[in-house]
């Protein structure tokens, strides 16, 4: 598979791109699990086309510098400019909690959203005492977007981030059930379940792509007294009402259609992205590209 | 922690450099993994002082194109050369597959060692009917580098290769024994044990760094009649002959001191590299570098 030597410009070349409800919606992540998050917005608007892009070349983005996460999730941005589109979905945690500051002024007017401000909303919402479990990835733990987006929120928000890792893994090699899936979230988890009083989180946010498809055996080994939430349905949401406040939303009658891009490895983007989105996506669906 | 800019040139500039027995090995990783390889090197010859230069910030290179990976490892060993070193272990199995020949063109003549091929020269003399299961990530399934090098040594050799992805997130993440690592390994391996006829392999190949974390587990999962070939153990033999054949073995009486670099994030290369180090690294001992 050949793949075209890059030529963009890197700088403030999408400024200034004025959206339009006929044109898709973007959605960037550094690899296969922002599907979780076009999934749940495919579910709720389901007459938006999207376009996806992974950058599988570059994936994991946790372990890389802000300045490289920025400037990568700015490249991102151009080239789904490029194709057209009328928001920007960061469907990336770390691309979230670093460069979306950056994102909004890059593409003025466009409205850009990450994933991070809508699962804190939501937890908020769904929480009485104030006290919340966030699960994510070990570099989303250490940068503590969850504590700092809880706490602008709610002042006193008591926060306990949990760096779940082996929740990724289990999710690409499509263990999401099962006697392996169990243990490990009994293994991470159990103690949240143990002690349900006032003193313990009553929400539990799920703060990676990845694991709204270990829902189940995180339900079980949290119980049932603990809230939820899933930041790739709550981001759906804030898309809505994006959409709708900005005067964005389609308006044709159509399935919307879905495209894909990655930076690398189509064939695996397609295999283990099939799980995330919930449907299937062959490798000649997924375009190779440069950013 | 800050970062110089790197103003490195990129091309052969490292050609023609002498190697001399007082300078210490070079060892090279795409992440923490090879520290296995510099664990059973620093064993097998506890004089020799070595450099290890981690590439974190670009980790994993299984997902990156070839061209990637030789530009990279072509980069490391520069900065290895430019401090010193007498031969150069390729500790990756990514950069083993793809980068060898460049990094001897380049390095020449300074000593260069891969993982695969002494993996798969010990592997060939321990098996009796010429079937091997090979152990791996999925990228290094996938380029079937194991299965090239073992037809090379033995033409009717019977290769299977078997991506075992979840031992990488639990060595990461310390769970190397125990309930969880058992499940798993029995999950991708008890089929091997469960057939030990002639036409089933008498011997496996560790052929990725952070699996020997993972042995006794998968030693329980696979039974006791197929031999284990860690191709960390069996690189260090090859840097002894090597060292040996060309005079650079070290002469001088005292503990080879050992010396760690990483690209990116020095706290987690200090944390997750002692349990693959099998002894104590502080997150001062590893030095922040570019590439």
């Amino acid at each position: 598979m050949s793949r075209a030597a890059p030529t963009r410009a890197s700088a403030h070349r999408a400024s200034g791109v004025s959206p339009r409800p006929d044109l898709p919606l973007g959605v960037f992540d550094s690899g296969v699990g922002g599907l979780t998050v076009l999934r749940a917005i495919h579910r709720l608007l389901p007459g938006e086309a999207a376009i996806y892009l992974g950058d599988t070349a570059r994936v994991p983005y946790g372990t890389k510098s802000g300045e490289s996460v920025v400037r990568y999730a700015l490249q991102a941005a151009d080239l789904l400019v490029e194709r057209g589109i009328k928001l920007l979905v960061v469907a990336c945690n770390t691309a979230s909690a670093v460069a979306l500051d950056a994102l909004r002024e890059h593409l003025h007017p466009l409205p850009v959203l990450g994933v991070i401000e809508p699962g804190a909303s939501a937890a908020v919402a769904a929480s009485s005492n104030g006290h919340f479990l966030v699960l994510a990835t070990e570099a989303t733990v250490h940068r503590r977007a969850y504590t700092q987006a809880l706490h602008r929120l709610r002042g006193d928000a008591v926060v306990e981030e949990l760096a779940c890792s082996l929740f990724v893994a289990l999710a690409e090699e499509g263990w999401t059930d099962g006697a392996i899936a169990d243990t490990v979230a009994e293994t991470y988890l159990g103690g949240a379940r143990l002690h349900p009083s006032g003193t313990r989180p009553d929400c539990a946010i799920l703060g990676c792509t990845h694991f709204p498809l270990l829902l189940t055996p995180i339900r079980r080994a949290i119980g049932e007294q603990i809230a939820i939430v899933d930041s790739a349905t709550t981001t759906a949401e804030a898309v809505r009402a994006a959409l709708d406040e900005a005067a964005l939303a389609c308006t044709r009658r159509h399935a919307g259609e879905l495209h894909f891009m990655a930076t690398d490895g189509t064939e695996r983007f397609a295999r283990v992205g099939t799980a995330f989105l919930g449907k299937p996506i062959t490798a000649a669906q997924v375009e190779l590209v440069d950013v």
